[in-house]
Protein backbone atom coordinates (compact mmCIF):
# COMPACT_ATOMS: atom_id res chain seq x y z
CA UNK A 1 0.00 0.00 0.00
CA UNK A 2 1.02 3.51 -0.95
CA UNK A 3 2.63 5.70 2.22
CA UNK A 4 0.09 8.81 2.05
CA UNK A 5 1.82 9.90 5.16
CA UNK A 6 5.34 8.96 5.18
CA UNK A 7 7.53 10.11 8.51
CA UNK A 8 10.91 8.92 10.28
CA UNK A 9 12.16 8.44 6.86
CA UNK A 10 14.64 11.40 6.79
CA UNK A 11 16.64 13.45 8.47
CA UNK A 12 14.66 17.12 7.96
CA UNK A 13 11.15 17.11 9.41
CA UNK A 14 8.64 18.42 6.82
CA UNK A 15 4.73 19.19 6.94
CA UNK A 16 2.40 17.92 4.43
CA UNK A 17 -1.05 18.44 3.67
CA UNK A 18 -4.12 16.28 5.02
CA UNK A 19 -5.30 14.04 2.60
CA UNK A 20 -8.19 12.68 4.36
CA UNK A 21 -11.53 14.29 5.53
CA UNK A 22 -12.03 15.77 8.92
CA UNK A 23 -15.80 14.46 9.18
CA UNK A 24 -16.72 11.45 7.40
CA UNK A 25 -20.24 11.39 7.02
CA UNK A 26 -21.57 14.31 4.16
CA UNK A 27 -22.44 17.30 5.99
CA UNK A 28 -26.06 17.25 4.19
CA UNK A 29 -26.39 14.90 6.46
CA UNK A 30 -26.38 17.40 8.99
CA UNK A 31 -30.02 17.62 10.31
CA UNK A 32 -30.09 14.06 11.45
CA UNK A 33 -26.24 14.69 13.26
CA UNK A 34 -26.18 14.05 16.80
CA UNK A 35 -24.37 17.20 16.89
CA UNK A 36 -25.22 20.50 16.31
CA UNK A 37 -23.73 22.28 13.24
CA UNK A 38 -22.00 24.66 15.54
CA UNK A 39 -20.43 21.58 17.60
CA UNK A 40 -19.63 20.13 13.71
CA UNK A 41 -18.09 23.11 12.73
CA UNK A 42 -15.99 23.54 15.53
CA UNK A 43 -15.06 19.98 15.52
CA UNK A 44 -14.06 20.31 11.59
CA UNK A 45 -11.85 23.99 12.32
CA UNK A 46 -10.11 22.74 15.30
CA UNK A 47 -10.02 19.02 15.48
CA UNK A 48 -11.56 18.50 18.65
CA UNK A 49 -14.38 19.19 20.77
CA UNK A 50 -15.31 19.43 24.40
CA UNK A 51 -18.89 17.27 25.47
CA UNK A 52 -20.42 18.16 28.42
CA UNK A 53 -23.21 16.62 30.51
CA UNK A 54 -23.62 13.61 28.04
CA UNK A 55 -23.29 11.17 31.52
CA UNK A 56 -25.75 11.49 34.54
CA UNK A 57 -23.62 12.28 37.78
CA UNK A 58 -24.25 8.85 39.07
CA UNK A 59 -22.52 7.36 35.70
CA UNK A 60 -19.70 9.37 36.30
CA UNK A 61 -19.48 8.54 39.78
CA UNK A 62 -19.66 4.98 38.74
CA UNK A 63 -17.00 5.16 36.25
CA UNK A 64 -14.46 7.28 38.81
CA UNK A 65 -15.27 4.01 41.10
CA UNK A 66 -14.73 1.94 38.36
CA UNK A 67 -11.52 2.96 37.40
CA UNK A 68 -9.92 3.08 41.04
CA UNK A 69 -11.19 -1.32 41.71
CA UNK A 70 -9.16 -1.49 38.62
CA UNK A 71 -5.88 0.11 39.98
CA UNK A 72 -5.79 -1.74 43.20
CA UNK A 73 -6.85 -4.76 41.17
CA UNK A 74 -3.75 -4.08 39.14
CA UNK A 75 -1.45 -3.13 41.90
CA UNK A 76 0.53 -6.29 41.98
CA UNK A 77 -0.05 -7.08 38.50
CA UNK A 78 3.23 -7.24 36.53
CA UNK A 79 1.80 -6.99 32.59
CA UNK A 80 2.67 -5.15 30.01
CA UNK A 81 -0.59 -3.39 29.83
CA UNK A 82 -0.07 -1.81 33.07
CA UNK A 83 2.13 1.15 32.96
CA UNK A 84 3.39 3.21 35.53
CA UNK A 85 5.93 6.20 36.34
CA UNK A 86 9.54 6.09 35.53
CA UNK A 87 10.27 7.16 38.87
CA UNK A 88 7.58 6.90 41.61
CA UNK A 89 6.57 2.80 39.58
CA UNK A 90 2.65 4.21 40.36
CA UNK A 91 0.18 2.85 37.95
CA UNK A 92 0.12 5.69 34.82
CA UNK A 93 -2.05 3.81 32.41
CA UNK A 94 -3.58 0.36 32.22
CA UNK A 95 -4.64 -0.75 28.74
CA UNK A 96 -6.91 -2.87 26.59
CA UNK A 97 -9.56 -1.83 29.39
CA UNK A 98 -12.47 -2.86 26.56
CA UNK A 99 -11.74 -6.20 26.59
CA UNK A 100 -10.47 -7.04 29.80
CA UNK A 101 -12.67 -5.59 31.71
CA UNK A 102 -16.62 -5.90 31.67
CA UNK A 103 -17.62 -2.57 33.03
CA UNK A 104 -15.43 -0.54 31.19
CA UNK A 105 -16.50 -2.61 27.81
CA UNK A 106 -20.33 -1.33 28.44
CA UNK A 107 -18.93 2.04 28.66
CA UNK A 108 -16.95 1.92 24.94
CA UNK A 109 -20.27 0.49 23.82
CA UNK A 110 -22.23 3.69 25.21
CA UNK A 111 -24.85 3.99 22.36
CA UNK A 112 -24.80 7.89 22.83
CA UNK A 113 -21.36 7.89 22.32
CA UNK A 114 -21.08 5.52 19.28
CA UNK A 115 -23.48 7.82 17.58
CA UNK A 116 -21.34 10.43 17.57
CA UNK A 117 -18.11 8.56 16.33
CA UNK A 118 -20.17 6.66 13.74
CA UNK A 119 -21.33 10.33 12.19
CA UNK A 120 -18.01 11.83 12.16
CA UNK A 121 -16.05 8.67 11.07
CA UNK A 122 -19.07 7.95 8.71
CA UNK A 123 -19.30 3.82 8.97
CA UNK A 124 -19.14 1.52 11.26
CA UNK A 125 -16.05 1.66 14.55
CA UNK A 126 -14.33 -0.79 16.41
CA UNK A 127 -11.55 0.27 19.15
CA UNK A 128 -8.05 0.36 17.96
CA UNK A 129 -7.16 0.82 21.71
CA UNK A 130 -8.43 1.97 24.93
CA UNK A 131 -7.00 2.75 28.41
CA UNK A 132 -7.29 4.69 31.70
CA UNK A 133 -4.49 6.94 32.93
CA UNK A 134 -4.19 8.00 36.15
CA UNK A 135 -2.15 11.40 36.12
CA UNK A 136 -1.58 11.64 39.91
CA UNK A 137 -1.42 14.83 41.76
CA UNK A 138 2.63 16.09 42.71
CA UNK A 139 4.38 13.69 40.34
CA UNK A 140 2.41 13.45 37.36
CA UNK A 141 5.01 14.09 34.74
CA UNK A 142 4.80 15.77 31.49
CA UNK A 143 3.85 14.41 27.69
CA UNK A 144 5.28 15.70 24.90
CA UNK A 145 3.87 17.30 21.42
CA UNK A 146 2.50 14.26 19.41
CA UNK A 147 0.11 13.41 16.43
CA UNK A 148 -1.36 9.78 17.70
CA UNK A 149 -1.41 9.20 14.12
CA UNK A 150 2.04 9.62 12.65
CA UNK A 151 2.40 6.84 15.35
CA UNK A 152 -0.27 4.71 14.54
CA UNK A 153 0.49 5.02 11.01
CA UNK A 154 3.51 4.38 11.68
CA UNK A 155 4.18 2.00 14.08
CA UNK A 156 1.12 0.41 13.54
CA UNK A 157 -0.13 0.45 9.86
CA UNK A 158 -3.21 2.95 10.35
CA UNK A 159 -4.07 3.83 6.39
CA UNK A 160 -5.93 7.01 6.55
CA UNK A 161 -6.86 9.48 9.34
CA UNK A 162 -9.96 8.36 9.85
CA UNK A 163 -10.09 7.45 13.61
CA UNK A 164 -10.36 9.90 16.60
CA UNK A 165 -10.04 9.70 20.58
CA UNK A 166 -12.32 9.98 23.02
CA UNK A 167 -11.40 11.08 26.69
CA UNK A 168 -13.46 11.00 29.04
CA UNK A 169 -12.06 12.85 32.28
CA UNK A 170 -13.06 11.36 35.16
CA UNK A 171 -11.39 13.95 37.70
CA UNK A 172 -12.06 17.54 37.44
CA UNK A 173 -9.98 19.30 34.64
CA UNK A 174 -8.64 22.32 35.70
CA UNK A 175 -6.61 24.46 33.62
CA UNK A 176 -3.53 23.89 36.81
CA UNK A 177 -3.38 19.78 37.28
CA UNK A 178 -1.46 19.08 33.74
CA UNK A 179 -4.34 19.00 31.37
CA UNK A 180 -4.54 18.03 27.73
CA UNK A 181 -3.71 20.62 25.61
CA UNK A 182 -4.16 20.81 21.73
CA UNK A 183 -3.26 22.78 19.02
CA UNK A 184 -6.08 23.95 17.08
CA UNK A 185 -6.15 23.55 13.37
CA UNK A 186 -2.66 21.11 13.42
CA UNK A 187 -4.83 18.09 12.37
CA UNK A 188 -4.80 19.93 9.21
CA UNK A 189 -1.37 19.03 8.56
CA UNK A 190 1.13 16.16 9.12
CA UNK A 191 4.46 16.64 10.63
CA UNK A 192 6.51 13.84 9.20
CA UNK A 193 9.19 13.47 11.73
CA UNK A 194 12.85 12.57 11.28
CA UNK A 195 14.38 9.61 12.44
CA UNK A 196 13.66 5.36 12.51
CA UNK A 197 11.74 3.23 14.54
CA UNK A 198 13.63 0.25 16.02
CA UNK A 199 11.67 -2.94 17.26
CA UNK A 200 10.07 -2.75 20.33
CA UNK A 201 10.22 0.92 20.35
CA UNK A 202 6.78 1.12 22.37
CA UNK A 203 8.32 -0.34 25.78
CA UNK A 204 9.89 3.02 25.96
CA UNK A 205 7.70 5.02 24.21
CA UNK A 206 4.68 4.38 26.68
CA UNK A 207 6.58 6.15 29.83
CA UNK A 208 8.43 8.94 27.58
CA UNK A 209 8.07 8.99 23.58
CA UNK A 210 11.41 9.82 21.78
CA UNK A 211 10.59 8.85 18.52
CA UNK A 212 7.53 10.19 16.06
CA UNK A 213 8.21 13.44 18.14
CA UNK A 214 7.99 17.18 15.87
CA UNK A 215 10.45 19.46 15.74
CA UNK A 216 10.25 22.77 17.62
CA UNK A 217 10.22 24.58 14.25
CA UNK A 218 7.20 22.66 13.07
CA UNK A 219 5.08 23.05 16.52
CA UNK A 220 6.02 26.39 16.32
CA UNK A 221 4.54 26.68 12.93
CA UNK A 222 1.55 25.14 13.80
CA UNK A 223 0.75 27.40 16.92
CA UNK A 224 1.15 30.58 15.42
CA UNK A 225 -1.39 29.38 12.84
CA UNK A 226 -3.82 28.23 14.78
CA UNK A 227 -3.74 31.22 17.17
CA UNK A 228 -2.40 29.37 20.10
CA UNK A 229 -3.04 26.44 22.38
CA UNK A 230 -6.07 25.60 23.58
CA UNK A 231 -6.74 23.72 27.32
CA UNK A 232 -10.03 22.26 27.62
CA UNK A 233 -11.54 21.97 31.08
CA UNK A 234 -14.58 20.86 32.64
CA UNK A 235 -16.01 18.64 35.32
CA UNK A 236 -15.65 15.08 35.87
CA UNK A 237 -17.25 13.09 33.07
CA UNK A 238 -16.91 16.05 30.70
CA UNK A 239 -15.39 14.34 26.95
CA UNK A 240 -13.23 15.45 24.79
CA UNK A 241 -13.32 14.13 21.28
CA UNK A 242 -10.31 15.09 19.13
CA UNK A 243 -9.10 13.77 15.85
CA UNK A 244 -6.22 10.95 15.24
CA UNK A 245 -4.11 13.85 13.84
CA UNK A 246 -4.38 16.99 16.41
CA UNK A 247 -1.15 17.52 17.66
CA UNK A 248 -1.47 17.44 21.44
CA UNK A 249 0.63 17.19 25.27
CA UNK A 250 0.15 18.07 28.42
CA UNK A 251 2.50 19.41 31.33
CA UNK A 252 3.41 17.83 34.64
CA UNK A 253 1.12 18.01 37.13
CA UNK A 254 2.58 19.48 40.64
CA UNK A 255 -0.77 20.60 42.33
CA UNK A 256 -2.09 17.81 44.93
CA UNK A 257 -5.45 17.56 42.21
CA UNK A 258 -5.18 14.11 40.46
CA UNK A 259 -5.96 13.81 36.37
CA UNK A 260 -7.75 10.61 35.75
CA UNK A 261 -9.51 9.46 32.16
CA UNK A 262 -10.91 6.96 30.40
CA UNK A 263 -9.29 6.87 26.98
CA UNK A 264 -10.93 5.22 23.80
CA UNK A 265 -9.60 5.07 20.21
CA UNK A 266 -12.23 4.14 17.61
CA UNK A 267 -11.28 3.61 14.23
CA UNK A 268 -13.50 3.06 11.25
CA UNK A 269 -13.90 -0.30 10.01
CA UNK A 270 -12.66 0.76 6.71
CA UNK A 271 -9.94 1.93 7.88
CA UNK A 272 -7.99 -1.50 9.69
CA UNK A 273 -4.36 -2.03 9.92
CA UNK A 274 -2.10 -3.03 7.26
CA UNK A 275 2.04 -3.64 8.08
CA UNK A 276 3.38 -0.98 9.79
CA UNK A 277 4.83 1.81 7.12
CA UNK A 278 7.85 1.57 9.12
CA UNK A 279 8.61 -1.57 7.82
CA UNK A 280 9.20 -3.12 11.22
CA UNK A 281 7.57 -5.98 13.29
CA UNK A 282 3.51 -5.23 14.47
CA UNK A 283 3.22 -3.66 18.13
CA UNK A 284 0.92 -5.87 20.43
CA UNK A 285 -2.43 -6.32 20.39
CA UNK A 286 -3.06 -4.37 23.45
CA UNK A 287 -2.06 -1.77 21.83
CA UNK A 288 -3.10 -1.85 18.40
CA UNK A 289 -5.97 -4.43 17.99
CA UNK A 290 -5.79 -5.61 14.36
CA UNK A 291 -7.09 -9.69 14.94
CA UNK A 292 -10.72 -10.45 14.43
CA UNK A 293 -12.32 -6.45 14.24
CA UNK A 294 -15.93 -6.58 14.82
CA UNK A 295 -17.84 -3.31 14.20
CA UNK A 296 -19.77 -1.92 17.53
CA UNK A 297 -22.77 -1.28 17.60
CA UNK A 298 -24.31 1.08 14.66
CA UNK A 299 -27.91 2.02 14.80
CA UNK B 1 17.76 35.81 68.72
CA UNK B 2 14.16 33.45 69.55
CA UNK B 3 13.36 31.22 66.46
CA UNK B 4 9.54 32.17 65.69
CA UNK B 5 9.34 29.66 62.81
CA UNK B 6 11.50 27.04 63.15
CA UNK B 7 11.91 24.26 60.73
CA UNK B 8 14.19 21.58 59.46
CA UNK B 9 14.46 20.57 62.59
CA UNK B 10 12.01 17.50 63.61
CA UNK B 11 11.26 14.35 61.71
CA UNK B 12 7.45 15.54 61.71
CA UNK B 13 5.99 18.25 59.90
CA UNK B 14 4.29 20.74 61.54
CA UNK B 15 1.79 23.29 60.60
CA UNK B 16 2.37 26.91 62.48
CA UNK B 17 0.12 30.26 62.46
CA UNK B 18 1.29 33.44 60.87
CA UNK B 19 2.93 35.58 63.71
CA UNK B 20 3.18 38.64 61.55
CA UNK B 21 0.63 41.46 60.08
CA UNK B 22 0.30 40.88 56.50
CA UNK B 23 0.17 44.80 55.40
CA UNK B 24 2.38 46.67 57.52
CA UNK B 25 0.87 49.87 57.58
CA UNK B 26 -1.94 50.37 59.83
CA UNK B 27 -5.00 50.11 57.29
CA UNK B 28 -6.60 52.97 58.92
CA UNK B 29 -4.29 55.23 56.58
CA UNK B 30 -5.52 53.34 53.48
CA UNK B 31 -7.09 56.59 52.04
CA UNK B 32 -3.51 57.81 50.94
CA UNK B 33 -2.81 54.03 50.10
CA UNK B 34 -1.17 53.48 46.28
CA UNK B 35 -3.66 50.98 45.79
CA UNK B 36 -7.29 50.96 46.44
CA UNK B 37 -9.41 49.39 49.63
CA UNK B 38 -10.41 46.07 47.13
CA UNK B 39 -6.82 45.79 45.93
CA UNK B 40 -5.69 45.68 49.68
CA UNK B 41 -8.26 43.61 50.44
CA UNK B 42 -7.47 41.02 48.39
CA UNK B 43 -3.66 41.13 49.22
CA UNK B 44 -4.79 40.50 53.32
CA UNK B 45 -7.19 37.99 51.99
CA UNK B 46 -5.19 35.37 49.25
CA UNK B 47 -1.49 36.49 49.93
CA UNK B 48 -0.93 37.99 46.40
CA UNK B 49 -2.38 40.56 44.06
CA UNK B 50 -1.90 41.24 40.16
CA UNK B 51 -1.81 44.78 38.83
CA UNK B 52 -2.16 45.45 35.36
CA UNK B 53 -1.16 48.58 33.85
CA UNK B 54 1.38 49.86 36.23
CA UNK B 55 4.21 50.13 33.06
CA UNK B 56 3.51 51.77 30.18
CA UNK B 57 4.08 49.99 26.31
CA UNK B 58 7.57 51.54 26.12
CA UNK B 59 8.81 50.62 29.71
CA UNK B 60 7.78 47.42 28.69
CA UNK B 61 9.88 46.22 25.67
CA UNK B 62 12.83 48.03 27.31
CA UNK B 63 12.75 45.55 30.38
CA UNK B 64 12.13 42.93 27.93
CA UNK B 65 14.98 44.26 25.34
CA UNK B 66 17.40 44.49 28.42
CA UNK B 67 16.47 40.97 29.82
CA UNK B 68 17.86 39.45 26.85
CA UNK B 69 20.65 41.59 26.31
CA UNK B 70 21.77 40.90 29.65
CA UNK B 71 21.47 36.82 28.52
CA UNK B 72 23.46 37.30 25.42
CA UNK B 73 26.15 39.20 27.94
CA UNK B 74 25.93 36.63 29.64
CA UNK B 75 26.09 33.38 27.92
CA UNK B 76 29.75 32.65 27.99
CA UNK B 77 29.87 33.78 31.83
CA UNK B 78 31.27 31.12 34.53
CA UNK B 79 29.64 32.37 37.53
CA UNK B 80 27.49 31.55 40.99
CA UNK B 81 24.80 34.04 39.22
CA UNK B 82 24.06 32.61 36.34
CA UNK B 83 22.13 29.40 36.95
CA UNK B 84 21.64 27.28 34.06
CA UNK B 85 19.29 24.39 33.32
CA UNK B 86 20.41 20.73 34.69
CA UNK B 87 19.75 18.93 31.30
CA UNK B 88 20.39 21.88 28.72
CA UNK B 89 22.96 24.21 29.94
CA UNK B 90 20.65 27.11 29.12
CA UNK B 91 20.24 30.09 31.46
CA UNK B 92 17.78 29.87 33.36
CA UNK B 93 18.38 32.99 36.68
CA UNK B 94 20.24 35.58 36.36
CA UNK B 95 20.92 36.60 39.98
CA UNK B 96 22.21 40.07 41.71
CA UNK B 97 20.41 42.81 38.68
CA UNK B 98 19.81 45.22 40.90
CA UNK B 99 23.52 46.24 41.20
CA UNK B 100 25.21 44.50 38.41
CA UNK B 101 23.10 46.13 35.92
CA UNK B 102 22.52 50.11 35.78
CA UNK B 103 19.24 49.67 33.73
CA UNK B 104 17.80 47.10 36.16
CA UNK B 105 19.20 49.09 39.01
CA UNK B 106 16.58 51.93 38.22
CA UNK B 107 14.09 49.19 37.69
CA UNK B 108 13.93 48.33 41.18
CA UNK B 109 13.82 51.83 42.29
CA UNK B 110 11.03 52.84 40.28
CA UNK B 111 9.07 54.92 42.54
CA UNK B 112 5.61 53.93 41.48
CA UNK B 113 6.54 50.06 42.57
CA UNK B 114 8.01 51.64 45.90
CA UNK B 115 5.16 53.70 46.72
CA UNK B 116 3.28 50.29 46.71
CA UNK B 117 5.96 48.10 48.37
CA UNK B 118 6.74 50.87 51.23
CA UNK B 119 2.73 50.61 51.93
CA UNK B 120 2.38 47.43 52.39
CA UNK B 121 5.47 47.08 54.74
CA UNK B 122 5.30 49.90 56.52
CA UNK B 123 8.72 50.83 56.57
CA UNK B 124 11.61 51.82 54.54
CA UNK B 125 12.61 48.98 52.06
CA UNK B 126 15.54 47.26 50.49
CA UNK B 127 16.50 44.55 47.74
CA UNK B 128 17.02 41.02 49.74
CA UNK B 129 17.26 39.61 46.34
CA UNK B 130 16.92 40.10 42.90
CA UNK B 131 16.62 38.19 39.44
CA UNK B 132 15.89 37.71 35.81
CA UNK B 133 14.25 34.01 35.37
CA UNK B 134 14.01 32.99 31.21
CA UNK B 135 11.60 29.99 31.48
CA UNK B 136 12.01 28.74 27.68
CA UNK B 137 9.72 27.11 25.91
CA UNK B 138 9.49 23.42 25.19
CA UNK B 139 12.16 22.87 28.08
CA UNK B 140 11.03 24.65 31.10
CA UNK B 141 11.32 22.62 33.98
CA UNK B 142 8.69 23.00 37.08
CA UNK B 143 9.31 24.32 40.39
CA UNK B 144 8.47 22.79 43.25
CA UNK B 145 5.98 24.43 45.53
CA UNK B 146 7.55 26.84 48.73
CA UNK B 147 7.54 29.23 50.90
CA UNK B 148 10.13 31.99 50.32
CA UNK B 149 10.47 32.89 53.82
CA UNK B 150 11.16 29.36 54.91
CA UNK B 151 14.13 29.43 53.35
CA UNK B 152 14.79 32.97 54.13
CA UNK B 153 14.84 32.16 57.53
CA UNK B 154 16.10 29.29 57.89
CA UNK B 155 19.42 29.74 55.13
CA UNK B 156 19.15 33.59 55.74
CA UNK B 157 18.23 34.64 59.08
CA UNK B 158 15.32 36.59 58.21
CA UNK B 159 13.47 37.20 61.29
CA UNK B 160 9.95 38.13 60.61
CA UNK B 161 7.46 37.59 57.85
CA UNK B 162 8.04 41.53 56.80
CA UNK B 163 8.92 40.97 53.51
CA UNK B 164 7.41 40.17 49.74
CA UNK B 165 8.43 39.17 46.23
CA UNK B 166 7.43 41.69 42.80
CA UNK B 167 7.44 39.46 39.99
CA UNK B 168 6.96 41.61 36.68
CA UNK B 169 5.72 39.46 33.56
CA UNK B 170 8.17 39.94 30.63
CA UNK B 171 6.30 37.29 28.02
CA UNK B 172 2.73 37.26 28.13
CA UNK B 173 1.58 34.61 31.12
CA UNK B 174 -0.85 32.30 29.68
CA UNK B 175 -2.19 29.44 32.17
CA UNK B 176 -0.67 26.87 29.67
CA UNK B 177 3.19 27.97 29.84
CA UNK B 178 4.44 27.14 33.34
CA UNK B 179 3.04 30.15 34.90
CA UNK B 180 3.08 30.99 38.83
CA UNK B 181 0.66 29.22 40.59
CA UNK B 182 -0.64 29.95 44.17
CA UNK B 183 -2.20 28.90 47.13
CA UNK B 184 -4.68 31.48 48.58
CA UNK B 185 -4.37 32.10 52.09
CA UNK B 186 -1.40 30.15 52.67
CA UNK B 187 0.67 32.96 53.84
CA UNK B 188 -1.38 32.40 56.83
CA UNK B 189 0.16 29.41 57.80
CA UNK B 190 4.07 28.55 58.05
CA UNK B 191 4.42 24.66 56.96
CA UNK B 192 7.66 23.63 59.36
CA UNK B 193 9.28 21.09 57.08
CA UNK B 194 11.51 17.95 58.49
CA UNK B 195 15.05 17.33 57.51
CA UNK B 196 18.32 19.40 58.22
CA UNK B 197 20.03 22.23 56.05
CA UNK B 198 23.52 21.20 54.60
CA UNK B 199 26.34 23.94 54.06
CA UNK B 200 26.38 25.24 50.81
CA UNK B 201 22.60 23.78 50.06
CA UNK B 202 22.08 26.74 47.89
CA UNK B 203 23.82 25.30 44.93
CA UNK B 204 21.97 22.74 44.44
CA UNK B 205 18.31 24.38 45.54
CA UNK B 206 18.79 26.83 42.57
CA UNK B 207 18.23 24.43 40.55
CA UNK B 208 15.90 21.79 42.25
CA UNK B 209 14.81 22.49 45.39
CA UNK B 210 14.98 19.39 47.99
CA UNK B 211 15.15 20.99 51.17
CA UNK B 212 12.52 23.43 52.59
CA UNK B 213 9.85 21.35 50.73
CA UNK B 214 6.39 21.23 52.58
CA UNK B 215 4.94 17.60 52.59
CA UNK B 216 2.01 16.60 50.55
CA UNK B 217 -0.50 16.16 53.70
CA UNK B 218 -0.16 19.89 54.09
CA UNK B 219 0.32 21.31 50.84
CA UNK B 220 -3.21 19.09 50.21
CA UNK B 221 -4.55 21.17 53.23
CA UNK B 222 -3.82 24.59 52.33
CA UNK B 223 -5.13 24.02 48.76
CA UNK B 224 -8.33 22.82 50.33
CA UNK B 225 -8.49 25.71 52.66
CA UNK B 226 -7.78 28.15 50.47
CA UNK B 227 -10.01 26.85 47.83
CA UNK B 228 -7.96 25.74 45.10
CA UNK B 229 -5.23 27.09 43.63
CA UNK B 230 -4.82 30.51 41.79
CA UNK B 231 -3.10 31.16 38.35
CA UNK B 232 -2.64 34.75 37.90
CA UNK B 233 -2.28 35.16 33.85
CA UNK B 234 -1.58 38.48 32.12
CA UNK B 235 0.21 40.53 29.24
CA UNK B 236 3.59 41.31 29.51
CA UNK B 237 4.10 43.99 32.34
CA UNK B 238 1.67 42.97 34.38
CA UNK B 239 3.03 42.41 38.16
CA UNK B 240 1.99 39.69 40.76
CA UNK B 241 2.84 41.02 44.02
CA UNK B 242 3.24 37.99 46.87
CA UNK B 243 3.67 38.26 50.33
CA UNK B 244 7.33 36.13 51.66
CA UNK B 245 5.24 33.27 53.11
CA UNK B 246 2.70 32.50 50.30
CA UNK B 247 3.14 28.98 49.30
CA UNK B 248 3.90 28.95 45.53
CA UNK B 249 5.33 26.78 42.32
CA UNK B 250 5.35 26.48 38.70
CA UNK B 251 4.56 23.58 36.06
CA UNK B 252 7.22 22.66 33.39
CA UNK B 253 6.71 24.14 30.37
CA UNK B 254 6.21 22.10 26.81
CA UNK B 255 5.02 24.91 24.74
CA UNK B 256 6.87 27.01 22.31
CA UNK B 257 5.83 30.42 24.46
CA UNK B 258 8.65 31.44 27.12
CA UNK B 259 7.98 32.39 30.03
CA UNK B 260 10.56 35.13 31.26
CA UNK B 261 9.94 37.71 34.42
CA UNK B 262 12.26 40.02 36.13
CA UNK B 263 11.91 39.32 40.14
CA UNK B 264 12.54 41.36 43.30
CA UNK B 265 12.46 40.94 46.71
CA UNK B 266 11.81 43.74 49.20
CA UNK B 267 12.33 43.59 52.46
CA UNK B 268 11.53 46.03 55.56
CA UNK B 269 14.67 47.99 56.64
CA UNK B 270 13.43 46.83 60.23
CA UNK B 271 13.74 42.94 59.26
CA UNK B 272 16.81 42.62 58.06
CA UNK B 273 19.43 39.31 58.11
CA UNK B 274 20.57 38.07 61.62
CA UNK B 275 22.53 34.76 61.48
CA UNK B 276 20.75 31.96 59.68
CA UNK B 277 18.33 30.14 62.05
CA UNK B 278 19.79 26.95 60.59
CA UNK B 279 22.97 27.36 62.29
CA UNK B 280 24.66 26.94 59.64
CA UNK B 281 26.64 29.50 57.02
CA UNK B 282 25.40 32.33 55.43
CA UNK B 283 24.44 32.65 51.92
CA UNK B 284 26.62 34.54 49.73
CA UNK B 285 25.38 38.17 49.17
CA UNK B 286 24.00 37.67 45.33
CA UNK B 287 20.98 35.55 47.23
CA UNK B 288 20.44 37.24 50.46
CA UNK B 289 21.89 40.75 50.38
CA UNK B 290 23.22 41.49 54.52
CA UNK B 291 25.99 43.98 53.92
CA UNK B 292 25.62 48.02 53.57
CA UNK B 293 21.98 47.75 53.44
CA UNK B 294 20.49 51.22 52.47
CA UNK B 295 16.98 52.05 52.34
CA UNK B 296 15.19 52.62 48.43
CA UNK B 297 14.20 55.77 48.16
CA UNK B 298 10.91 56.52 50.18
CA UNK B 299 8.13 59.40 49.69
Amino acid sequence: MKDLYPSRQNNKPEILERKDPVIHTDRSNDHNAPLSKEQLDFYEKNGFLQVNNLFTDEEVSDMQKGIFELKDDSSDVKSDKVIREPESDEIRSIFHVHKDDNYFKDVTNDQRLLDIVNYLLGSDVYIHQSRINYKPGFTGKEFDWHSDFETWHVEDGMPRMRALSVSIALSDNYTFNGPLMLIPGSHNYYVSCIGETPDDNYKESLQKQKLGVPDHESLRWLAEKGDGISVPTGKAGSITIFESNTMHGSNGNITPYDRNNLFMVFNSVENQLVEPFSGGKERPEFIAVRDGVRPLSYN
